[in-house]
């Protein structure tokens, strides 16, 4: 790394780590004989996208049309939108679904009626569906409800019934590995329940799609689904790091950050590194709020995570770091210091562009 | 406005109030004799830093060197960086204090003798005093750091000592009006008491800077200061309005949402709309976290704020919006809904254009 040309918040990521994160999630689809159908909102970048691609991958999730778009003219043949039909972009949709291959998810009537009153070209509909996590999709034990979308889907030329899709978001506030893997099988249960309803009642195959990184990453038994779509699994993150989800080993990013003031008196370090490249998102550990976690920098890579220390309050530029006092002295005004966010995937869409470790640049759709 | 074109989350600002916060803040300070120093890092855009020369403003705050250099392209000459010198990007300072009047802020020996050590142009320096916010900048107590930083300053012939900086910060956790007029005078007297301990022992002049939009919006005297810097009351925000620094008819930004879902059984509403759109900031009122407030948008503007409703939630593209049952009815899967955000300045960040209720399109920096 040439550490000198940092003067301001950037974000490095070590290729080696998101290779090796890379491969070990798409061997452990590939041996359980599951689709692997990794979330591009994590980096967002064509070039990182190409690094799946040894590793046989062929179908991504996007979390936007735009997202979408991106990718469709950087090769990507099979992308899924994992975020719930937006009927203002119906264009873009029709446009999209002309080159490649796309997906959508639906859980209402009136998503899949505007879809079906279109001479679209073809698509593949996911019902999505809530199994637990509260946040959208129909509930999990909506059967009747499902069964109608289907149904409403099935008769329309154009429109593929391909699944049931989740996103078994509870995952993240689970307490302990043990629990995440309940909750995700727990999930997975009732997703298989639901299928087997759907697929009662009618005559074509139902298909699984879930994916969460904590549930993907700790659980030996990937469960009875026929695609994952983990994202953050290829960075990691400061909550990856809490949950159990990952090893310090794995965590691919961290984002070099100028130090500008010492306060030794209250364990406190300013870096030039705020909401604005971070983003304020956080975990709660211990009691306290936590923006990320502190690393050393070095030109080979950083070390850390630095015991005791994490990023303690963020304001549009300012990053305050707790530091305790003896480790203090091994920050300097004018140098860096780094940070593993809490939440990587929207640090990416902060920042915009990272660099590697070993000086590539990297852009991501944001860019430019 | 043109509803139909707004197909994504988009910011839309009515120029009007933008123009009647600005005339009314600028009129405040030129009745009290103080200078207006508008923080620029709420609305990042020379369009509608146009909007306040009408009223006289010839000098900006900025929070970083990139957006000073992006203002200073476009007509400002006198341009104070309201963030501590970053000794990384002294190569931009020096270019930049070759075209416009520019202001640093200093808080350590380093930071001051990384300035005399270069043959720069010319500097003014302000010292960042630390008022009771606890963020950064010496202790307000501390009279003998400042005289030394002073004096350091006045050794070199290149630099001016300005005076003395704060932003009394910790306004915004006040519970009522008064209690930030407290703390934004306690802060006012704390800098008096440092300023003259400061002039008593040298003889130059030592202005002070001040400049949070709590105090500066509510106090109705803006105290014993030379100028102050607000930055949040040209848009104003859900945490403004909880604070009670602004009256609804002074929100001038909204970000309208599409609506993709709607959970009756579970009074809220999915919107397309999520932390990569608004940011992940929040306020806390009556014991619940609220990323923002919800408002109905129609072609003229805006209404609202819809009562008993708030982001609840928030992930990367989704925002999960509380609305009671007999208020869902007004929306529709496929129409928009506005959201106040919690912190404009952040929603400016993350979305980095936006547009007036003419029509009018409006860049920031970040955008391109």
């Amino acid at each position: 790394m040439q550490l000198d040309n940092i003067v301001t918040p950037t974000m490095i990521i070590d290729r080696e780590k998101v290779t090796a994160n890379i491969a070990r999630m798409a061997e452990k689809a590939r041996s359980q004989g599951i689709r692997f159908r990794p979330h591009f909102k994590t980096h967002q970048s064509t070039a990182v996208g190409e690094w799946f691609r040894p590793y046989g991958v062929k179908t991504i999730a996007v979390s936007s049309l735009e997202m979408a778009a991106y990718f469709a003219g950087h090769g990507w043949e099979d992308i899924l939108v994992a975020f719930p039909l937006n009927l203002r972009q119906l264009d873009l949709v029709e446009a999209l679904s002309a080159r490649v291959r796309l997906g959508v998810l639906v859980e209402s009537a009136p998503a899949v009626e505007a879809l079906t009153s279109r001479a679209a070209q073809h698509l593949d509909v996911w019902i999505k569906v809530d199994s637990g996590s509260g946040r959208t999709g129909i509930d999990w034990r909506a059967g009747e409800r499902a069964l109608e979308l289907w149904k409403a889907v099935s008769a329309c030329s154009h429109l593929t019934p391909r699944g049931l899709l989740t996103h078994a978001g509870y995952t993240y506030s689970a307490r302990s590995a043990d629990e995440i893997c309940r909750r995700y099988q727990e999930a997975n249960q009732r997703m298989l329940a639901l299928k087997m309803e759907v697929e009662s009642a009618q005559s074509l195959p139902v298909e699984i799609s879930v994916g969460d990184t904590p549930g993907c990453s700790l659980c030996a038994e990937l469960g009875p689904v026929d695609e994952i779509r983990p994202g953050n699994f290829v960075f990691c993150d400061a909550q990856m790091l809490r949950l159990g989800a990952c090893r310090f080993e794995q965590v691919a990013a961290v984002v070099a950050c100028p130090v500008v003031a010492l306060h030794p008196e209250r364990d406190e370090a300013l870096v030039y590194g705020g909401a604005v490249h971070l983003s304020k998102d956080y975990l709660i550990e211990d009691g306290l709020t936590k923006y990320g976690y502190v690393v050393l920098i070095g030109e080979t890579g950083w070390t850390g995570p630095l015991e005791g220390a994490w990023v303690a309050r963020l304001s549009q530029e300012h990053g305050v770091l707790h530091i305790p006092r003896a480790q203090l002295d091994r920050l300097q005004i004018g140098g860096l210091i780094g940070i593993i966010p809490a939440h990587v995937c929207l640090t990416v869409s902060a920042l915009r562009r990272y660099m590697t470790t070993n000086g590539e640049e990297i852009t991501t759709l944001y860019w430019a």
